[in-house]
């Protein structure tokens, strides 16, 4: 970790020094306490024989994937949202997936890198979550230090070529008020899920026991709290999953990809 | 009811017409068939001296008093609301009030005009709950030819001056999705009691029998659904009958001042 504490602040704190920091080795953590305010991006890489299906599948299903934006193949770089970028590097994590199963998790690409890769940065769930911060609203597993729960659901994706599936969300407790001003808040932001997908009545999404997580950590409900469910980016990867395609790679959990827009500038 | 049977439609539509049909004795029924789509108001008349106590009360309890233009004392005008408005005539029915009783109920108060009352006109639910609809989300007790449920509540409005008491909410259930959806909608209407106060769990805000309304009908809940509740403009009549001033006049209920703006125009 002497890496970590090499970096000064202002490092951490700037999105293009902190990709910087990645790119050379000098950060390989996750990306969570990097560039406060800026947006952070789920990362997926197709081979361009897939990408038009991956693009299709984003477009019919929005609010677990919401597309900020996709590259030309073989483009290194994402212009708009990132300065300087170079996709084989500036992550601290990648996984590598041949046929649906991971075959590597490297600090860096380049090895792996194919001229057809179309690149796709998904919205994720820290921006709204700092909206929702910013509104005097508790993110529960936030305050705990905890990860978020996440439930497969009942709710079918709408199918594109290859890619389908149902949707996983995110479940974070409200009182009933603070849902309906969650609701508002994340309402603003449809770039990063947007608004919930359902609340209250697990079972009417399929989830049958909440009180057991099938990804993140179980969750903590206090009485009196609704549960309240977004769409969630851990969607686009189990459908990947299922599909199978030779060859794909995505950042490693947590590991997000660093950009240049601020999270207020999502605001719809 | 030939009286009813004599207007033109273009007469109900039109609210000038159907404010002139009010103030002829051709319309004497409740307004909610009258004008659809323009904004129908709850009315409070009250003494100048009793005038600034009320005007802070709205100004400090917007969600169930949304004020939407009060007079200067003695107008029979709402400039900008309604042309050709007289406030004595143009209504279907009012009430008088004397020290909180109900003394009258005419469907002229001409007789009862004082040059020291001040009109408040306040937002009334009709107007989001087009907004509803038009959105393809079912107002159940309209389906179904019903009152709206209304409950007292435990929920503290802030005091001002003489007046002060618990809101009372109006409750529409909502399967979950559509419930966030119905959230979205009258976010976007502040000046029409705006989003909801509470959803779910009746009894964290003092309604403990929600099987049997306080006003209006009682509910019809399907499985499934969530009890949604929203900020209602009985709320200051119950306020005022408890303050019991010594003069006031208001609408009866169902017979709303009927206005020029439409209601689409009250979207922030």
């Amino acid at each position: 970790m002497d890496d970590k504490l090499e970096l000064a602040p202002r490092q951490l704190a700037d999105p293009r020094a902190a990709r910087r920091a990645m790119r050379s080795g000098a950060w390989t953590l996750p990306t969570a306490a990097l560039a406060p305010g800026f947006v952070q991006a789920n990362l997926v890489m197709l081979p361009a024989e897939w990408a038009f299906d991956f693009l299709l599948f984003c477009q019919r299903n929005p609010k677990p994937c919401p597309l900020l934006i996709a590259s030309e193949p073989g483009s290194t770089a994402l212009p708009g949202w990132a300065d300087d970028l170079d996709l084989r590097t500036d992550l601290s994590g990648y996984r590598v997936f041949e046929d649906g199963r991971c075959v590597a998790e490297p600090s860096s690409i380049a090895e792996f890198w194919r001229d057809d890769l179309v690149t796709f940065a998904l919205g994720c769930s820290f921006s709204f979550e700092q909206a929702l911060r910013t509104a005097d609203l508790e993110v529960r597993h936030q305050a705990l230090g905890r990860n978020v729960p996440m439930y497969r659901t009942s709710i079918d994706c709408a199918s594109a070529g290859r890619f389908g599936g149902r949707m996983v969300v995110s479940m974070r407790p409200f009182l009933p008020a603070d849902a309906i001003a969650a609701v508002q808040v994340t309402t603003r932001f449809p770039a990063v899920h947007g608004a919930p997908v359902h609340l209250g009545y697990p079972e009417q999404i399929g989830i049958h026991d909440l009180a057991h997580a099938d990804f993140g950590d179980d969750p903590v409900i206090h009485d009196g709290e609704l549960p309240v469910f977004w769409a969630c980016g851990v969607t686009p990867q189990v459908v990947l999953e299922e599909a199978r395609p030779p060859f794909c790679i995505t950042h490693r959990p947590g590991h997000m990809l660093v950009t240049d827009r601020s999270n207020a500038s999502l605001a719809a």
